[in-house]
């Protein structure tokens, strides 16, 4: 029988039942190394002359250098055995990673990290493209999206199982944003290209806003209200606030039936399941620090007596508290955060809690300059008066593999 | 004998003195409210085309309004009340705040609030000019910087004591930066003033940096290593990061004697005592949320029975781990605090603590494209190599009133 979960069931195509999943044409999406990164940015310069010049930023070329070819060892690895199973195979850098290569492909692979992975998602909208990620640097990076470690090294035991059928289909949920109001058609900016640019450079990435920006002088040019559903899915999060860090962020939110919350925060953060254990995961997570005064407090204030009130019982309690902040990808809610809620005054507490689940979320922008970004990577202008609609619906869902035979299955709270 | 606390007797000059205190010149800086901002952004619309054009945003004209006269009634007041005493005024916004003027008082005295504050603070460098802020919309903001709130309505008697010499000096420590590399001497941005822009021209602001630029083309130039000790005090915080809210920021940390701490973060934090009830109380504060399920899993985790497990319980735990959080204004270490501090792998403990106190704070950028901002206003580009060093010294102490026979006198944990 298929290996789709029930509610994929009636609509998993024959061919993409495991047993028969036979790509021919894969897109290898590949990460582009720090090394490689600092040869585009001076390209005027010798290699001793970079190895000078991060020498005197207090970066190491060799080390640079060490994790480069690593990356490039599973790169080549990955798309050598793609190709001695006789699959056609296409090796790109995000500048290439365009919609005609995405369409050619019949299976999407990364070799990088969670980065790659989440850049090489947002552009799948495909239900039925899988997405398939190995890490190409397991010594750095955890690679939570991608494939387990060992298949870093064992690259040929991966695509074994994948071409035999021993793997099931995963169905990581994802947002899908629609945006309402005025001059939300403009072109969003891409975070990570921008940091492949000379940092004088970068603001000509706005330059096609600066030059569509008439309409904007007066924000009441009385046109009607647009909407428009973003052509990006958010497979972690999507983050909504004034784009300069250091500003208050205003707005009001709705959660499914609850209207009209008005929030001052650091920025607003609607995450998936898979984003759990993402940026949300790292804004909530209680740290064993703020457990132990916690702690300290509870006794005084009750003098009960702890057992172990050790270091073993404050991690326990703290992983406990921790682990409950991490929700099934397949789940079709929301984790929300309201991000350094403000209160008005120490001491009072908040009337809307900040963090909680919810199918639907509406957020209606009170910034001045602020953006929405998916996944850390699109960013698109979102200012006073503009509405976001974030939902999460089945068809959406991205399709990506679990092989079989590894113990990496984990339960979760619904 | 003089007001000030021990470590400022021996410096204050007798004509500080509460007694022998009698400002002649006092400088008014006062905010620009809201609908005087709108005003200026759409200079071309009538009052109803205005309120027509609010209504579309969602924004209620009236009540924009209502307030922009409870702000005008107490700048007004204030203003009368010094004038009615013998006292030269001026009254100014941000965009006059000027040198000039700062030096030609006496005293400088805000209406308007917390923000207001902190601007008028980050351009007084000299210890013996007094800032004393009046609270110009108690109804919506708890201004914890200015006078208590009931001197908002009785300007008079603020103004009485005052001149009476019915007040003790408070000194709020502050931290001085020194900024340490390369570019590190391009001119800053004005957060608030961009706001007062319409977006398309807020790039304009980094204009002057476009211009000098051409150094930066090649990070290596070869420039020897240059010192820069920043021309504001930071009242509240200073925070480090990468300007784009959405991206992870990467940095060296060194506290007192520990060096060299790589971490990722959304962002790095140096809070005063004073700015302890703000943005870093933000971050840090617990709710009574996470203290309710942290209670719940001790429970479980011990089988231990709270007498008063209600609401009330809670909420006393709550309030005392957040009390902790808050420090004495005049006490010269700084509170830090590592934002979303990026753990690799969930369950896994940080090594360094995301909170803790220090006094000498030093901090490598591993950034592409950061900033250094004072108090949420001053904005100082601090990319990859360059090195900022944040320090309390006595002398860059803020020196403020607290007006007597009043109970607003706290007591902190040091």
């Amino acid at each position: 029988m298929c290996g789709c979960k029930r509610r994929y069931a009636m609509t998993c195509p024959p061919q993409l039942e495991p047993a028969n999943f036979k790509p021919q044409k894969v897109l290898i999406l590949t990460k582009l190394s720090r090394y490689e990164f600092e040869k585009r940015r001076h390209p005027e310069l010798t290699e001793r002359q970079l190895e000078k010049c991060l020498r005197m930023r207090g970066s190491d070329y060799n080390i640079l250098l060490y994790h480069h070819y690593i990356h490039k060892g599973v790169e080549n690895t990955v798309n050598s055995v793609f190709t001695a199973a006789g699959i056609e195979t296409r090796v790109v850098y995000r500048f290439d990673y365009s919609d005609p290569n995405i369409e050619w492909a019949d299976a999407i692979v990364t070799t990088g990290g969670d980065g790659t992975y989440l850049l090489a998602a947002s552009r799948i909208l495909d239900r039925n493209k899988p997405l398939i990620g190995f890490n190409s640097d397991p010594t750095r990076s955890k690679g939570q999206l991608c494939l387990p470690q060992k298949y870093s090294v064992d690259v040929k035991e991966a695509v074994e199982k994948l071409l035999k059928g021993k793997f099931r289909w995963t169905f990581r949920s994802r947002i899908r944003v629609t945006l309402i109001g005025e001059n939300i058609f403009k072109p969003p900016v891409e975070l990570h290209d921008q940091q492949l640019r000379y940092h004088e450079y970068r603001y000509l990435d706005l330059e096609p806003q600066l030059h569509t920006l008439q309409k904007d002088i007066s924000p009441c040019s009385g046109i009607g209200v647009a909407r428009r559903v973003l052509p990006v899915l958010a497979l972690n999060e999507v983050f909504i606030g004034e784009c300069v860090s250091a500003r208050v962020s205003y707005m009001e939110l709705g959660f499914d039936d609850v209207k009209g919350i008005k929030q001052k925060c650091s920025g607003f953060i609607a995450s998936t399941g898979t984003g759990s254990t993402s940026w949300t995961y790292n804004i909530n997570k209680l740290t064993e620090q703020n457990m132990e005064e916690i702690l300290t407090i509870v006794k005084e204030e009750t003098g009960f007596k702890i057992q172990d009130t050790d270091q073993y019982f404050v991690s326990k309690i703290t992983e406990k508290f921790n682990q409950m902040l991490i929700t099934d990808p397949e789940v079709s809610k929301m984790v929300y955060t309201i991000r350094d809620q403000l209160v008005s005054s120490p001491m009072r507490s908040e009337c809307v809690k900040p963090r909680g689940f919810a199918k639907t979320i509406s957020v209606k922008s009170r910034c001045f300059d602020a953006s929405l970004v998916i996944d850390g990577g699109l960013s698109f202008t979102f200012n006073d008066g503009t509405r976001a609609l974030l939902e999460i619906h089945d068809e959406d869902a991205l399709r990506t593999v679990t092989l079989l035979g590894d113990s990496t299955e984990v339960s979760f709270k619904h």
